[in-house]
């Protein structure tokens, strides 16, 4: 290598698709880098339910490293463990919910497992996007534009075309839009199985239950703590929010039937619903379901598990988050994983922007660091996808009904245990060393007329 | 802590029952201890089939904490790699068995996956038993001791009789007596599911093929190295054997149907339900199946995975390798297993001979020795077993026969990769401090009357 070469070539023009957490954490990593980004945003201004999202240690341990903005916006809405105050306690617990197993003490239900480890932080969700949104340069976000097609220019750059009949171009494209991702039906076209979200067969039901009543029914402590009620084809799934006012309470049943449409994920549901499928459940978990409301909505769990993405990248082009791996929610790990992605590309176009190619022409560097991006990002998040659903699926092992079978049934949280542990003790910083050593090979290899050097 | 006790107590006396690999193998372990151990073993001599086992590098590492001469003994076998001579690869390589990906070229299989690290070494199972025992001490195996009951004496110690009428009496017993323990039947009644071998509803098929045939089929470089062809409801496993003369051949079979009897668990078998099972499967898979001979032996593979054991002690006996978790073999690991087992019980029995207990009576700290080894090994081994059926269930996905799901197939090797690493990379030495500290707080608490010292 000679003396470095001193340039003024432009930094390359990033455009991201979707401003969910994800794209705008995304957004935040590049601006501290100076890196030129629009993030195009279909809705006209706020989109996200008000539900509750939780970041674990290592989640944060990357918000730190793309930009220590995003920390503190989460930490100005008011991000708090999701078991008791006192922060040594992030365990989580799974409990019998099912069964009955002391006779002469019927609030008692049998302890299965218990981790900790994972450090999770929870927060609302627009909350926290309101925040991360304070530090984004004004100008940054576009509201109101509507993906409709993305067409590759002579030059290898990428023109954006949005339903509001404007046009945009950038010298990459990062689609961070979700389980219905239109990047991604650009990518794979719209027969593609892919292209479309994939339904888990299970549903689930949220409430809020004010804590002094879950605290007649749970007691004090299990009220106060993260804990899963498992049992045959359903859990429950209970943590205090609010700084303790309130228990969220989540069921999540099995449902073997198909789900009519994947455009419209939610339905109206009653508590009678859940009452019925819960019949003969363990009663503390009879009891909490009482004080659900009888409206209710039922989401339907999508993600993209049964006909995963085959790439996450094309050329100048790649997926991000949900829109290249929506998950269920059974690991809390969802959300983690695209923030794993938002470090991993704000290292990738860092290194881009600071090397920039002698002819100007980003697009080169910019298709090897997505390629990058899918060798280091693919197989980890497809797994969790997997993981996601297996996990549930031993939640709802019809062994936890049959006496028989509870030995087989409780075997299931070495597993578990692993399966959390690979999730939490992810090394942020090691998966940038490697991020940045997969790129200088592969545009090494490049720059030798495609012969691998090692 | 007063000064060291001198003690003239008798060390307690140990029966194990079953001579197979690990019994002889803890019976090292022990008398390398002089503890004194009888070995209790229902043949009259020979009782391995000349089936190959293999161990991995932390089997290794376990074998030579327990005693170096278990290490010698399987280098005396001459045990050897089983990939290739080049001991750098030791690689296990997945591969599609089923599809034909290039039309234009059909020897051409799809490489999924590989991973190394396992570091095994394969010998014949008889060869290393019969070496094992050149170094245990005379008198020490008693052959055709058929086990028919187990007696506990008032004074706590266990009277064992056998089917030709004799009786013997231990401080302790250990059944190492295989998938088919009379040991545990006698733990836990021969009404109970946990009693008797569960059929994995797989079959196994093995053979030899001469090296010179099998590389007109596979190629030499596959030939000489370890494959498993993957596919819809079956896989094929070869590796080279007896020092690259032989490729052995196992194909692993999915069985809907039950096995008719657990006592019986082989039956005659042909070729011919081999072709008709893989109709259709590549043709390097099919041209290897001709080599095998028209008769062959059915294996139905049995596992303690359905109805596992509740505990692997009741007071001073305890269940050990095949006895207390039976594997499907599908990991290679379920004599590691037993190995790990074997090092677990001789660092406590060590520990219990090295504190004799003033009064002289051993069944107290024998009976903590056993807690101990139930805390520290039944989570992995059982966790082990459901991972054996896993993998081979992942092996056998019907998505492999589906192009629309190879991408979703290709996705479980992040999770294979794990379970494998898993296995490979137990830290033994760590597993000896755990298991000395468990049994160290177990006495404290004992002698403290049941309060928990922490």
């Amino acid at each position: 290598m000679g003396d470095a070469i001193v340039t003024t070539a432009k930094p390359p023009q990033i455009a991201i698709v979707g401003g969910g957490i994800v794209g705008i954490i995304l957004a935040l990593g590049l601006t501290r880098q100076n890196i030129p980004v629009r993030v195009y945003e279909q809705a006209r201004g706020f989109r996200e339910v008000g539900a509750g999202i939780a970041f674990s240690a290592c989640a944060r341990r990357c918000m730190e490293l793309i930009n220590p903005a995003v920390v503190d916006a989460l930490r100005r809405c008011g991000a708090v463990s999701i078991s008791d105050d006192d922060d040594s306690d992030d365990y989580l617990r799974w409990i019998d919910g099912y069964n009955q197993h002391l006779k002469d003490d019927p609030t008692y239900q049998k302890p299965l497992s218990q981790i900790s480890g994972g450090g999770f932080r929870g927060c609302r969700r627009d909350q926290f996007l309101e925040e991360l949104e304070i530090d984004v340069p004004p100008g940054t976000i576009e509201f109101g534009k509507r993906l409709e097609g993305l067409e590759q220019a002579k030059d290898g750059r990428v023109i954006l075309s949005f339903a509001d009949g404007t046009r945009a171009e950038a010298d990459a494209v990062i689609g961070c839009d979700g389980v219905k991702s239109r990047v991604r039906q650009h990518l794979f076209g719209t027969d593609h199985e892919a292209s479309h979200p994939q339904y888990t067969h299970k549903i689930a039901y949220r409430g809020l239950v004010p804590m002094d009543r879950a605290i007649d029914v749970l007691g004090d402590w299990k009220a106060h703590n993260f804990h899963h009620h498992v049992g045959p084809g359903a859990h429950l799934t209970h943590y205090p929010v609010a700084n303790h006012k309130f228990l969220n309470v989540v069921v999540f049943l099995s449902d073997p039937n198909p789900w009519p449409d994947y455009n419209n994920m939610v339905a109206e549901g009653t508590r009678e619903e859940i009452e019925i499928a819960l019949r003969g459940w363990h009663r503390t978990v009879l009891d909490l379901v009482k004080l659900l409301p009888d409206k209710m909505i039922t989401w339907a769990l999508f993600d993209l598990g049964e006909f995963p993405v085959p790439r996450y990248n094309t050329r100048n082009i790649c997926l991000a988050g949900d829109a290249a791996h929506a998950s269920s929610p059974h690991h809390g790990a969802g959300a983690c994983a695209g923030v794993e992605d938002a470090l991993c590309l704000t290292a990738l176009l860092g290194q881009v922007c600071a090397t920039p190619p002698p002819d100007g022409d980003y697009v080169r560097a910019l298709g090897a660091a997505f390629e990058t991006f899918d060798a280091v990002r693919r197989s980890r998040t497809q797994w969790l996808v997997n993981s996601s659903r297996r996990v549930c699926d031993l939640y709802h092992q019809s062994e936890w009904a049959d006496p028989r079978r509870w030995i087989k049934a409780e075997t299931c949280f070495e597993e578990i245990r692993d399966r959390s542990y690979k999730i939490w003790q992810f090394d942020a910083d090691d998966m940038v060393q490697r991020t940045l050593a997969d790129f200088e090979r592969r545009l090494a290899k490049e720059s030798n007329g495609g012969v691998t050097v090692h």
